[in-house]
């Protein structure tokens, strides 16, 4: 049965996690950062050592490609990202691009003949330094000018990052391409959770990326003397705002499991030991893999939200904050991991991404799927982030036996 | 029965309310500011004007005085403030230095003998603008050079304020009187609450100014990824918190009436939508007319805090902030004010005084009482504080009543 080589991958993943290398045995790459730029540099120095085609497209997405005999052939895209959050670990995204290079280069070394076009792809900016999934929403074609005018890691810094990079923004707007001339998508990621360490289970395989809504509760009431105001006769806004605390978060657990709910931030005002809180604004986050889901839980919030405010003679003013729809992900891409899985003897089970993925982007547009290998304590975005190597070749492995299946299809 | 002169009473308020008056009808005249240092002159006027003997301390309090046959008689003090919070109200202070020198006028004009010298007094700083019953520590003997450190209005304002008045810091830590000197101390204030004014009853009789504690209670739990991280794997620091606020509030109101709780400010960190709380600070507050009381509460509450934080898997840590300790007043004063209502046909009911006033700090060297009149509305702090001229004159006629039942003992 044909399997990566283990030892090159295992010696990529270790070269790759020099550039950027922090003194906690961590990882700095930012998108576009001159650590990035240096990686960027290395995987087209990889794919020319080892014969194999290289392409930046105009959103910096990065392309190692093994050609189909056929010119007109379709291409399968298979890849994660090179870059890093701040300060982050030597796996996130790095295992992924590397596998699918290593996955490429058996295939090339084994001679065999796919009836697609092999495309390892590295996306620019997956972690949001600068805007986040920004080369496979350019990629994909749902990128738009109001995403570059004011990004989350600042305006100033992207600037400096196209720079850098030779690119633009009009190159970014026009990195669209066409779907027809694609096949099918897969990503290969370390979970960033624990639930396949804990089950003690090979591969995860993903089923849908989870969706995600953000919006501000703010609970009012008025400002009041807090000795001289008895207790029933406040209107406190923050009474309003830990009840819905309460009570949103055993809802969720109660009947949206695997749905999970999150209340990150929280102000009020006046905001003094003496004096009653007017205003208690909520920052609310939920997550669910299906929309029908995420439209119930949506509901169920809002009217919560409500019957509480009446409990606490409040009002309260509800602020749509962003959202982010599921992406269910292909079951024919599904199946051939399980399949691939399978035929490598290793345990899988299903289960939902509760982070976002490119996969979520290109889901839109092509047949895609991913699946993941555990993460050593759940522990990620952090120089403590680990997979052990048998977890790394497994994935990879899986990555290969995928790609062999679809190629049947 | 002897009263007070009503219409001179109306016409010195009205006076004084001109002295910092603003445009939205309310007074803004701040401890030692223009307008205060002018409030204060026009007080030294209206002494000289009707024969009553000035003083002014060193710590800046100003005393109108009666004084008795005895030069050796212990001295009866009656008072309260003429600063006012910026954009304050016209009756907040005002009314209780003006009912006392009314009162005084009054005795004088009926040539009655009292055994003790009557010391109308208003007190440097009750509202805090600079330190905080700054007058009434001084003349009691509880100001230590610490308190005029780091004062809560600011060390400049502090010294420009004591310039403007020919004030020093020296003169405010030497200005305690002797207790031996003093028979007793009484204060008329509006209620700035409600509890008369919904019982529709005339004086409130005070029979202790709550103590004040306050705390900050820090929850820590994990920052995590708000998706990955299962509900049921999460130290969420504010699920405790919003736990512990809801049960305090509803602990306090069944046990502890009347007794008040306040959480008026809240931090969370990292305080983001996407990361599950690590930490979540409360600025806790709570109330008590008695020490007892208080100590349980805290007792309580301390007990209630480890238990949350047990439930959600988090510690706590508690940090002392404040504690002002309880004040019950004196049983003979109350007994005096009691007598003086009813000798005037005025319905009364005891309560406790849920702010702070100068009256706590009298309580600790000499007997001392305060009684109320209804606020409309409870509005005070506010250009909209208004007390009826028929409360205004029932306060007035109790104070001088009260004066002449303790003259009796």
């Amino acid at each position: 049965m044909l399997t990566i080589n283990t030892e090159r991958l295992l010696r990529l993943l270790d070269n790759l996690a020099e550039i950027g290398a922090t003194a906690a045995g961590g990882v700095s790459r930012p998108a576009l950062s001159e650590a990035d730029m240096k990686a960027r540099a290395w995987l087209k120095e990889q794919a020319e050592f080892y014969g194999l085609n290289y392409r930046e497209d105009s959103a910096g997405n990065l392309s190692v490609i093994l050609p189909a005999e056929d010119a007109n052939a379709k291409t399968l895209l298979v890849g994660s990202h090179l870059d890093t959050v701040p300060n982050g670990g030597r796996y996130d995204g790095a295992l992924g691009v590397l596998a699918a290079f290593e996955a490429l280069l058996t295939l090339k070394e084994a001679y065999r003949k796919l009836p697609y076009h092999l495309e390892c792809i590295s996306f620019t900016d997956e972690e949001g330094t600068l805007v986040g999934l920004l080369g496979s929403s350019a990629l994909c074609g749902t990128l738009t000018a109001e995403d570059l005018t004011a990004p989350r890691g600042g305006r100033e810094r992207l600037l400096a990052g196209l720079k850098r990079a030779n690119l633009t923004e009009e190159g970014l707007l026009n990195a669209h391409r066409d779907p027809a001339t694609l096949a099918a998508f897969l990503e290969l990621h370390i979970e960033q959770g624990t639930r396949l360490e804990e089950a003690n289970i090979d591969i995860g395989v993903v089923t849908s990326i989870v969706g995600i809504r953000s919006y501000w509760i703010e609970y009012l009431g008025d400002a009041a003397h807090a000795g001289t105001t008895p207790m029933d006769k406040r209107a406190d806004a923050f009474w309003g705002a830990a009840a819905f605390t309460q009570q949103a978060r055993d809802m969720v657990m109660e009947r949206f499991y695997p749905g999970v709910i999150n209340i990150g931030a929280v102000e009020l005002a006046p905001g003094a030991f003496n004096i009653v809180p007017a205003r208690a604004r909520l920052a609310l986050e939920f997550r669910h893999g299906s929309e029908t889901e995420l439209n119930a839980m949506w509901a169920e919030l809002q009217s919560l939200a409500r019957d509480i405010a009446q409990v606490y003679n409040l009002s309260v003013q509800i602020t749509h904050s962003g959202s982010i729809p599921a992406a269910p992900l292909n079951d024919g891409v599904i199946a051939a991991i399980e399949h691939a899985a399978d035929t490598l003897g290793l345990s899988h089970t299903r289960l939902m991404s509760f982070a976002g993925h490119d996969t979520q982007n290109l889901s839109r547009i092509t047949p895609a799927a991913m699946l993941f290998v555990p993460s050593v304590g759940g522990i990620s975005h952090n120089p403590r982030e680990y997979t052990r190597a048998r977890d790394v070749v497994n994935g990879a492995n899986v990555v290969l036996h995928t790609l062999l299946k679809l190629a049947q299809a």
